[in-house]
Parts: C-alpha cells; structure tokens; sequence
C-alpha cells in the first residue's frame, strides 16, 4: 500500500521534473529568433494574436478529424469557412482549415485530378499520362514538391518584369494532359499579383481547373483593396476561379497550423471509413481543432477592421523601408504589398546577414524583405541604419 | 490624439469581447465530447499529458520549416528522434516530427519512390508504369489517399484468420513496378501485428523498400514486450526496415498534431529554396516546433518506465473488458494489444450507440473498442452494465 507521504514525495518529484523539463525547453528555445526580437525581416509568419492561445486550450484535445466526437468542433470550422467565403466573395464555400499552404495546394491539385479523371471517364476518353499542371515561374516551392508527389509534371510559365505571369506563355503550354493551372496572388518572392481575371478567362476556354494559391496574399489583398491600393483582384468574384488557398498562420495571425482551403463546387475527394462511420474527405487523418478555434477567435476579434487596421500599418512600414532605402540611393522594385525588393551589394548584404538580420533573396538575386506586424518603426530605422554605416564603411 | 481615457475604454472594450469569443467557443466545445466522460471507446487519441500544453505555449510562434530562425526547436527535434530511435533499435536514425501517421505514411512511399527511381536511372532502366505498393488489406485509410495522391496502384494482401498479412499473398503480389511494401505493427482496426521479419526477407530478396506503419503500435509494442507479453517484434533491429512511422498524439501522450517517421538511412528527398537558403525535406512548409516540444516534454517526463506503466493499465483494462464480456457470453477476438473486437448483435450495438457510447466496427462487422488511458475501470464497468441491461431487455 501506498502511504499519504509516499504520494506526496511522488507528486513533489514530479513537479521537480517537470519543472526541469520546461526549464530545458526554455534553454533550447533562445537559440531561437523571436519575432519581438524585431530581427526577423523576411518571414511569412509573425507574432500570433493572444486570444488565439486561451482559445486552442479548450480544444486542446480535439480531433476535427473524428465528426463523431468533434460536432462543436466541425461547426466552428464551418462558420469559418463561411466568413472567409464572404471575403473571398463566395456565397456557398466548400472548404476547409488545414496544416497550411502546401496541404492547400497539395488538395487543390488532388481535387483538379479528381474532376479531370471523372469527366474523362464520363466522356471516355482513355487515361492521360503524365497529368500536367501549369504554374507561373515564381510559384511558391511547395508545387515542386506536389509535382513529385502526385507525379505530375510541372510546367513554369514565365513571368513578365512585374514578376506576374505571361499570359500567353500559360497559354503556349496548355495541352490535353493539362489538369490545372495555377495563379498567385502574392508571390512568396516578391508580392506580385498574377492577372487572375486573364488566367480565369484561359482555363474557362479550355476548361481547365484554376486554382488561387493566395497563401500569403489572402490576408492582404481584401482589405488593400479596400484601402483603395490599386491592386488586382483575385477571389471568388472572378468566375472561372475553382480553389484559393490561404494561410490564417500567415497575415491572419493564427497561431501555427492553420492553413485555409476554398472550393467553389463540392469537392469530390474522399475515402470511404468504416471504423469512423462515413466519409473522410481530408488529407491528414487526425486533425487539431485547435486550429480551427484559433482561426474563429482571430476572425471574430479582429473583423474586417482589424484586419485593415493591421495591413495599413504593414503598408505604411514597408513604404517607410522603401523611402529609407531610395533615400541611401539603393534601387528598389516598386512593392505591390508588404514585401520590398532591392538590390544591394553582395558584401553589404552578408555583412547586415552576419549582424543578425534575418533576411533573403530571391532566386533572381533580390534582397527580400517582409515586412509583417512584428516589424515595427523602430526596427526599420535600426535596418535602415545598419545599412548606412556599412555603406560608409565600405567607402572608407 | 487619443487621451489616457480612450485608451483604457479601448482596452476594456477588447477585454468584454475577447471573453465574448472565448465563451463562445466553450459554448461550442460542449457539444465535442470529452475524453474525461469515459464515453470515448475508440478513438486512437487520448487526453494529454499536462506538461505538454506548457511545453507548447514556449515555442508557440515558432516555426520548424524555417531553419533560419529555429535552431532551439531542430535540435528539440533531433534529440527526439534518437530517443525514438533508441527505442527502436536504430543507432542513426534520421526522420521528423511530422502532422501524424498520413503525413508520415505519405513521406516514406516518397522515399521509396525517390530511391527507386534513382536506381532505375543508374542502371538505365526505363520509368514504370504505374508504380506499385502492396499493402495488407487491414491497413489504414491512408494509403488509399496516398495511391489516389501519389498516383500508385495499390494492392491489398490478404489477411490470415489472426488479421495479420498473409506473406505469400505479398509475394503473388510482387511485380517489377512494386516499388513498397507496408506492414502495419498496430493495425487500426484489430492492433494485429504483421510478421514484419517475415516481410523484410521477402522485401530484401527483391530490393524492395519495406515501410513499418506503427502509428497506434509505435508506443505500445516495445513497452508489452518489456512487460513479456508474447508479441511480434517490428522495429530496425529487423534487417530490411527501411522506416517506421509512429504517432506520439496516439500512446505517445502528445497533443495533436505530432507524428514521426524514421528512417534508417538519410532520406533522398528533398527541394532547395532560394529563400530559406538550402533545402527543405519535410512535406509541410511552415510546422509547429511547439509539437517537437511538446514530443520532448512526454518523452523526457514518462521515460520508458512511465509509458510502460500507462500501457500496463490500458493492457489490464483491456483483459477486464474482454472477461467482462466473456462472462455475458459474448465472443470475443484475443486482443494482441488494447484493442479488442467482438460479436455483438446489431441491435443492441446500435443500443449502446444511442445510449452515447463511441463505439465502431470494422469492416468485417466486428464491434471494436480501443482501450486509451483516458479510459477507466469504472468506464468499463459501466459500459458491460449497460450491455447487460440490454441483453436483458431484449431478452423480455
């Protein structure tokens, strides 16, 4: 038998480790970056919303992959799903909270497969091999992984100068084997909008899928627009758009995992689940409501204000940066959102990289900056200068 | 300019509507079921362990994709790995955290797709069509997905009378386009183990790589073995295992999204990004390093005595519940593991359904109950009575 004392002395060495264990986290964990730390300059992801934590807590234990015990669950995805459908002007939204981008696409691309192999079969045609899916030179990288993955081949179309794609280089690789196209509506490298209006009028003609990987620009681009930045639209609005992708972890400031899914029709994917009584329709089996309770909780305490409120400043910083740096005579490429683009000696670049700058460039040679709601003026102004003094130096 | 006293009406304001949001989704959280009700009789998750939500909170906005900004949480990851790997017998193991057993299950038949391709390139053989893997037919719904998703016939082995594969129906199935084989060591449905030496001979003597789906037996086997039960070993010590999956958020005590995959050689996929500067293996681009913490504070907290004693208790319960229902006269599958199949009337299956038990049945028809930590004696207890009553009631 287990004496009173004996269970105390248990609890009390357990609380010891466990104690000891969070310790060591905490250790590990300042090798890290934080974002308050204003040093991160070129991360799509940014210090979450606070509410976000209480409300994954209650669903800490929630799997929104078993409908049989996750009902409240399942209707909060819902309704999320349904305001983000409002932004993306989209009446009945089919859709749903995933891991992230590259889970979006990854469904986007297996729900183009799914419509493409039954209107063959409907027609009976013989099976194409290998599928193709076009997507502009400056997708994200996450395409090159679902190229290998679903074993289709992936075809670049170029980019004009604004860094949006060609439409008529679309157009030059279209052929039967085609199963979707891909536009971006801000591009990971540079934040450029492709015409999804054109591309939409392509596809339509050649009745092909057009999916929108809006990841990052999903957060942006609705309340720019309603900034009256003179940018493209690129929702649900456009007919001919038949998935967008967008990530609330992103520039909906939900903690991590959460990406978004929207589908104009019903999706036709699923398997059949005998132990879960019914349908699975999602990539990943198991799945954290938490996710998706993070999401209710940002969409709801922000609203559309707090939405815009968050990408003027954004926007207002990243000018702040792109008038900093014209002012040191470094040539910039004009920002269409929140991300800048420059070019700066090699040298001055790996010198601001060894301060502790998290920065990056693009394939094309570009240094990238995003500026996310954890970069504040302050920040910009020690960049800003940091850049000055090595630019002195290297006169010296 | 906003006065002191804005400010703080401003502040009160976001208070009253973030305790708003939060009750309103613990208004919806009441409709999910709780595993704390003892309700829950086969779901592969479970309540977590406590410490695990505090490890999270310290890596919350940090994210393991980007190695840049992460270098606490990889080596978090890392260390977690080898534990595992100790666990199952792997000197240099490589792997990930990953979102659960699908995403793990997909990231090996891609390592078996990257090696057999880039065999058939060096010795100049042409590309097959279509690749192949052969899985036993009581093998989780995931690889459904990953044969519509990656593009690979699969082939169903068929099952002895102890739901374990039949290894010369894995060798009929054998052709030069099989590039897997899978053997599950936990099967969703009857915890059977498959006869993973068995495969792995068969996998060698044809160059075929053999993937271990442990997800559910990953965190049970080692530790029934270490008890003596009787129970087929699945792990690297086995020659010819290529990789293991298993999910911490099913035994591992971890909360969702944490699974792993392990292999015993440096994986061959991967894709390079200009902007992350190197190459990116995963799958997901953005992942929570909040669930390597998470992974690290069970591992690290349990040790392997204390996950031997959590599998211990859901053993027992699993031996009372099968007496229990021996004694009404029910015919029982012998468990391998905690779950456990049995016969039972429709009607009175459909009974303890509406009474609010969760409950399911396999494909063959058997009711099956999973036997987590989060249920108790008195759940069991609790759960025979009413098929008692039942039998009782119909009886009349």
């Amino acid at each position: 038998m287990k004496t009173d004392n004996d269970k105390q002395t248990k609890t009390k060495q357990e609380e010891t480790k466990k104690k000891e264990i969070l310790t060591e986290l905490q250790n590990f964990h300042k090798k890290d970056i934080s974002f308050s730390s204003g040093k991160i300059l070129s991360s799509m992801c940014t210090k979450p919303l606070k509410i976000v934590e209480e409300a994954r807590k209650i669903f800490k234990e929630t799997n929104l992959g078993d409908k049989r015990i996750s009902e409240g669950a399942i209707e909060i995805e819902k309704i999320c799903i349904r305001w983000v459908g409002d932004l993306l002007n989209l009446n009945q939204p089919y859709g749903f909270i995933t891991s992230g981008g590259t889970e979006s696409n990854i469904l986007a691309i297996m729900e183009a497969r799914a419509r493409k192999r039954e209107a063959m079969k409907e027609s009976g045609e013989k099976e194409m091999m290998p599928e193709e899916i076009i997507v502009p030179e400056t997708a994200h990288f996450s395409f090159d992984k679902i190229s290998f993955l679903m074993d289709i081949k992936i075809k670049k179309a170029s980019a004009d100068k604004n860094f949006c794609v060609d439409l008529n280089s679309v157009k030059n690789l279209i052929n039967k084997n085609t199963i979707a196209v891909v536009g971006v509506a801000g591009t990971t490298e540079y934040g450029s909008i492709d015409d999804i209006e054109g591309l939409a009028q392509i596809c339509m003609a050649n009745k092909i899928y057009l999916h929108v990987d809006a990841a990052f620009g999903g957060f942006v681009i609705p309340f720019i627009r309603k900034l009256n930045y003179n940018v493209r639209n690129f929702d649900f609005g456009i007919e001919g758009v038949d998935s967008i992708a967008l990530d609330p972890h992103k520039m909906g400031m939900n903690i991590i995992p959460s990406g978004m899914i929207l589908f104009g029709k019903e999706p036709k994917f699923s398997v059949n689940v005998s132990y879960l009584q019914g349908k699975h329709e999602r990539l990943l089996g198991t799945f954290p409501a938490a996710s998706a309770a993070g999401c209710y909780a940002c969409l709801k305490f922000l609203g559309e204000d707090g939405y815009i409120k968050i990408v003027k400043e954004c926007m207002e910083n990243t000018k702040e940066l792109a008038e900093g740096l014209k002012g040191l005579g470094i040539e910039i490429l004009n920002p269409t959102m929140n991300i800048l683009n420059f070019n700066i000696r090699k040298e001055i670049y790996n010198k601001l990289v060894e301060t502790g700058w998290i920065i990056s460039k693009t394939s094309k040679g570009y240094a990238r900056i995003v500026i996310m709601p954890h970069t504040k003026r302050t920040h910009i102004k020690k960049f800003l200068n940091d850049i000055k003094q090595l630019m002195k130096n290297a006169k010296n």
